[in-house]
């Protein structure tokens, strides 16, 4: 089975977007061991998009169209498959009313030009997942196959991991199949995990799978990738599961979570297990802390509150001590303030400089993370790199950082 | 002048870097005024490169070869261009001594397949940048040319502005501008705003330039672009600065910034204009309105401070009003308490239902703003669609939005 890969877009042509949705595709087709031997983009016009789509099935099996499904004029996908194919476009009513019905659900009229988006390839079979109004398009002709598939990652990653690629599996009649693990680590560099590794990979080498792989994420850590090739997918299980122990083994409580496991998920989870609440203080991170822990569904349960404070009465309605304090006393004593003033039982807080200027002495990029488990309050000093966005990005993944590993040891 | 971009490397199709290069060099031959018609990956695999070469060249004037240009065995540029110029390799000893003298400036040994590098097609020139150890090729072939260039994003881009792009304007005889500018817009879908604009694309259709192109960005709303071509940079720009202002009167208040301006950024800039201070304070959007807010350079001068509340003691800290209120009721109380607590000019305060399940009566994806400007208190109810992610994220626009349409309306 070989897929190719084809992006619609002037856009990505000219600059203004970078093609991340064929990265993206090329992994997912990678891990599910289909071949994925070219990636083509072409602009918003019709005869060089036929072109390409006519050029891209005489080389490969399966092509993936990505782009140009929107309600707009220079939307042309589908009226370049249906040239393709030598058939004419069918209002699809079950897409019409989803479409009517997400208008109706949000209180907006619809523009009559949204219903261009029902109107699809005849014979072509429509993707069941349909987040937006875009649907997807699975085209058969003659042993060959076309997807469409929109251009909104969100929308796009949801059909091709709902529909293309285990249509593609299907089709492939896949003997073998692949499957990941990503450990997720903090706190260590790229080399320095490949260090404490190293042994472990030359071993790997020589067995020839799992394999290995490091993925820097900037301020979210380094990605340690594990993937298992086998026949079928309990035995690749298996492997995955006994890797992932060894390797848990070598690198401790730098692993923090596997997969989509985020730092602050994790730390939701080990308050849950403690039977903690937490609420925050914030100066330096400046809501970014409890806008990430908010995110972590459910994590109202835990997370009564925070304060995000640049003013002297929003450090006041937390009972904060006033004037002028060092920032690392200042991070302990806000910590302990917020903590009991929502009756939570861990305070966490953030204060610093932002920068680019040094402030009272203190160099830009420094952080203080105040931390108060009951009775125990302590304050941590990091120095951190970059501009005000990686300052405040950073000092968020520290001080969740500081509390996960301050939560594992009290678990212990 | 016609040109393609061809990137070289099985590591693009695998999703394991993003091929970042393509859109830079397409940003390039866009602002040179070159057409580009289509970008190609291909994997380090010599018949596929050459077949990749000959079909761009079938097409295109100009081809610029991005990668494949190191010193290892799957390094296969130089030879599929050899191939497709039917020539051989020959040692470049200008070259070669660069190279060597590269590595005696490190005092590394040098390993001897680097200067595989300095072998060069017959008949072809090197680029005269060369920041690392892999020279660029110009291949002139007929009337049509190719450029290979290193995928190392630095060198690429030295030798593309350098060398290529120059070379190209030189032998397109005719030097064009391209310039474009970037209308913001938040409260309309992209087919009521091509709509609204309908007129307006027609007169331009038949003008041919400037352009327009529409660009869905998710929460942050539809970008409006216009594109002027044009034989100098202050004719372009004339273009530009009168369509925006076609623009403006058509699509009024929907526009709330050009380019990389945000929304927050706006309202931070309309804050300070008015003179007004801003507190927050957060049930629903759980932190991300003061974690985007605090995003924004300076703006901790207009930004007070801000509340998330999950719980009835956070809650309190607010002096809200005790016991179940409406939430339409609710948040207008919330806005008018932490405008008053905080010593604000503006309060903007978030409650509603997150999902995925109803509450109390009210429906998933509901989400009240509240909004006080000194003794002026409103709620504005809205109905979001999608996950947690996503009505947060709406949540917080939809409020920014609201406060930014109040502030411009006070202003006038």
């Amino acid at each position: 089975m070989r897929a190719e890969v084809l992006a619609i877009g002037t856009e990505l042509l000219l600059g203004q977007i970078v093609d991340t949705n064929s990265s993206w595709i090329g992994e997912q087709l990678a891990l599910a061991g289909v071949d994925c031997l070219r990636h083509v983009r072409v602009g918003d016009n019709i005869g060089r998009m036929v072109e390409a789509i006519e050029e891209a099935l005489g080389r490969a099996d399966a092509l993936i169209i990505c782009g140009g499904l929107g309600p707009t004029q220079d939307d042309l996908t589908r009226d370049a498959i249906t040239r393709v194919m030598g058939v004419g476009l069918v209002r699809d009513e079950v897409v019409a009313e989803r479409i009517r019905a997400m208008f109706a659900s949000r209180g907006r009229p619809m523009p009559e030009n949204n219903l261009r988006q029902a109107d699809v390839p005849a014979g072509a079979a429509t993707i069941p997942q349909q987040p937006g109004t875009a649907p997807g398009l699975v085209c058969a002709l003659g042993d060959k196959v076309m997807y469409a598939v929109p251009g909104v990652p969100y929308e796009m990653r949801e059909m091709v991991a709902g529909t293309v690629i285990p249509d593609l599996q299907r089709r492939a009649g896949q003997p073998s199949v692949i499957l990941s693990r990503t450990l997720r680590t903090w706190g260590q560099s790229e080399s320095g995990l490949a260090e404490l590794l190293a042994l472990r990979i030359d071993e790997l080498d020589v067995a020839g799978s799992p394999t290995l792989a490091f993925l820097a994420s900037g301020i979210e850590g380094i990605k340690v990738r594990v993937t298992a090739k086998a026949t079928e997918a309990g035995a690749a299980r298996s492997m995955l599961d006994a890797e992932e122990a060894v390797l848990r083994g070598l690198l401790g409580e730098l692993v923090f979570g596997l997969d989509e496991m985020t730092m602050e998920a994790t730390v939701v989870d080990l308050l849950r297990k403690r039977g903690l609440t937490l609420a925050l203080a914030e100066s330096v991170t400046g809501g970014l802390m409890a806008a990430r822990l908010s995110a972590v569904a459910g994590s109202e349960d835990v997370f009564l509150g925070a304060v995000t404070a640049n003013s002297p009465r929003a450090l006041a309605l937390l009972g904060a001590p006033e004037g002028v304090a060092p920032l690392a006393s200042a991070a302990a004593g806000l910590a302990r303030a917020v903590c009991r003033t929502l009756g939570a039982g861990v305070g966490l807080a953030s204060v610093g400089v932002l920068g680019p200027e040094a402030s009272g002495g203190v160099a830009a990029g420094t952080v203080f993370i105040g931390l108060a488990i009951g009775d125990d309050v302590e304050s941590v000093e990091v120095r951190l790199p970059g501009d005000r966005e990686r300052v405040r990005g950073y000092g968020t993944i520290s001080a969740f950082d500081l509390l996960r590993r301050r939560l594992l040891a009290a678990l212990v």
